[in-house]
């Protein structure tokens, strides 16, 4: 599989891993062709069955990515007429349905639509980031704040450098909220409250706070971030790709919405992993190995700890008499 | 009150407390006839007014229930046509319609709908289980994975064993998701990102890790599981039972919903409540008891523990008027 | 400004900041009164550019507010015909449309409606506070039960009096569950289990557990109480109005609902925000800083120390070129 490195990104392709550095120029901005060239990574990736993780990573020194490019916030929001919360939202609408189209570059640019179309597509990005079978794994080599933070909370995992960096939402310091998502996925990530008062203090965490709060899984000294990601990206990415795709939706979606609701996005997630021929080979595995053994294999605690590392439960001829509890 | 015993539930009963033991055979298997079984118990205990409260325990020395039956899972998907994200949703609804309807025995079974029908069932009573003023309190005297760890959190309260026990989920090791509520209830319970975690990577709790972020409430002794979950039992299901159906189903339904969704759903719940005689007679002599001691009873400390005892704020008979704040 | 001193409410005006003393008799109950002078304060700062923060304290001597008053609860559902489930969710209803057309006075009062459309008024009272560009800080200085404590979860900040104090729901020792809220936002505060537990037992948590649990932000001695919530409000309230609400009605109302109806919320307040004058201008001056100083303003540790502190980023004249990672 051959990428052509894009202006943007460089993607190092280690077999079921790839790991993309983010250049975002001298100053890491995060700006709308950086979100076009994420377009289409996720793209490629959600459709290459060869592709587990990505991992992603900021390209300059000490920081994962500034923020966004405030140039683009706020010709976006010069450019939108003066409108009210009812126009505002029906402008939003008008942008879901002008990218659903995909008019965007020829009708769409340069006018007051373009910026709510752009940040819609951003927004369909990271949910099918959230949607897919793929594990994102965020390389937190430096700091991040608005747009570079919620790029980080797009991601499923975060691994974060230790040192005299930070992440989160200034936005407030700039009289706007964040517009890429933090309002909702820190919120889901760390609690309602918690999110509302950073949010409205507009104070970023130092990485001991982040990690205390659970806004990032682990650190590690910066030098060693993107390997850790890498094992967590080979780890998690181990697991049956329809298999994580379903965990992901139910919980993504499904967890968001009321429970009646979440159960049903579950079981119907359900009904379409169970039927894969890689659940059904496993499961008739698992219980051909019950037959042979006279043990659960999940209750054999090697088996147990050998499935963990495959990523799948070994069949037969791996599995010994070993029995736990 | 006599219930016959079943062939999977050993139904123990102490007054307001039902204890059931749940005997999966050898392996400790949770099957369609234990669906069955649990179906017709929450149907009986939510119309018995004598019942409060239930505890649930495992039958098998160390473990509460092992997991589903595997069997069961692989024949469902086997059976099932093969069919896209639209086909499954379509197949989902129509279960739920042929639930409803209770169509199934004679039309369903052994059609390709059987499995989504009997997982929609199994859903509707965990779902029941929710909205009951009766308290469920799973007793894990030993380990529980996918539908065994699904079963214990469609319960009220946990209290589990301490020692080499564990509870969790391990569906992607096997290709699935789990499909009994677990992507839906741990992610309530613990909250969104250490539930996806989990159940991405497929490695169970241990008691003290299922303590500590908030999976189980309790840990005891293996041998005293039993009475500790009996005791809490007790104590909770002392509360108006009129005014426990309500909580839950506010908090559990409405909680999951949008805040002015949820907020409907508690202002309904609370004219119901509000208006039944069991509250109407605690309000009036709550009143009486004010202009008596000159003090509101729940600011009388006594009288708050002697409530909290009791289930119910007591009347002026057994309330003295030491003051508190 | 003069707010004329209504009888329950006695308010103090200190520019940005007002603090109002509620003084609920001597038994510091919250009743219907209550509840109208709230919705008129509420709405006279929702409209007030000067006003960006509130504080709100009990005027009795170890009570912030004890609860409701009961009378008042006994008394709404005596009037009630007595309805099922069904009955109840149309009544609801009603009541909303009742007070959207303001027809409570002459039409509804002392018919069955009345309860629940004072009711629904003290919801939309409430919900108010979470969508407002003010900053609600509860000053608990002393107990709260109840709807004493709903009051608080309603606020955006709680400073709390550490000693012999409590905060929680009795509700259900009276047979009711909490009908003003508190099932719905304390759910959302400190999580959906531990919020059923506290309510479903009907115990109050003592400061140090309110503390733990995230129900409260702050403790202190009493006589600090006030004090301390003046500087919370003031130092939030500096924040852009428009950003606050646009953060307020991302995180309350959108975080509450399904991932991508958030998104769609959070959206829509960006591009609200984005293009009133106040962040156009903040703007702009961030890039003519950043122009000027070669370094983006939030990586100057210096500008943003001062930043938190001014509520805004500083423009050129109060930036130096110290830098940041």
């Amino acid at each position: 599989m051959a990428y052509k490195d894009e202006r943007h990104f460089e993607i190092e392709n280690r077999g079921a891993v790839l790991i993309v550095r983010v250049d975002g120029g001298p100053h890491a901005l995060f700006g709308p062709e950086i979100a076009n060239e994420l377009e289409e990574v996720v793209d490629r990736v959600d459709h290459d069955s060869s592709v587990h993780a990505v991992v992603i990573a900021g390209a300059h020194p000490t920081r994962f990515i500034s923020h966004a490019d405030v140039r683009w916030l706020q010709e976006g929001g010069a450019a939108t007429p003066s409108v009210g919360e009812r126009g505002a939202s029906a402008i939003v609408r008008a942008a879901e349905i002008a990218d659903r189209a995909r008019v965007l570059d020829p009708v769409v640019t340069r006018t007051p639509l373009q910026g709510a179309v752009q940040l819609d597509r951003l927004h369909a990005t990271f949910l099918r980031m959230n949607g897919s079978g793929v594990i994102f794994v965020a390389a937190l080599n430096g700091s991040a704040l608005g747009l570079g933070a919620e790029f980080a909370w797009a991601c499923d995992l975060r691994v974060m450098a230790d040192g005299d960096f930070f992440i989160g939402h200034p936005e407030v310091l700039l009289g706007i909220n964040p517009g890429g998502g933090g309002t909702q996925r820190l919120t889901r990530l760390i609690g309602t409250h918690r999110s509302l008062v950073a949010i409205l203090e507009g104070k970023p965490f130092t990485p001991a706070e982040a990690l205390a709060n659970g806004a990032v899984d682990e650190l590690v000294p910066q030098e060693k971030v993107v390997a850790r990601a890498v094992e967590l990206a080979e780890y998690f990415g181990s697991r049956p790709k329809g298999a994580i795709a379903a965990i992901k939706r139910s919980v993504y979606f499904g967890g968001s919405m009321s429970l009646s609701e979440g159960l049903h996005v579950e079981r119907t997630e359900f009904l379409i992993a169970d039927q894969s021929k890689e659940a059904q080979d496993l499961m008739i595995e698992y219980l051909a190995t019950t037959d042979a053994t006279g043990e659960l294999p999940l209750y054999n605690p090697d088996t147990y700890a050998r499935a963990l590392q495959l990523g799948r439960v070994p069949g037969r001829r791996s599995t010994d008499r070993t029995q736990r509890s």
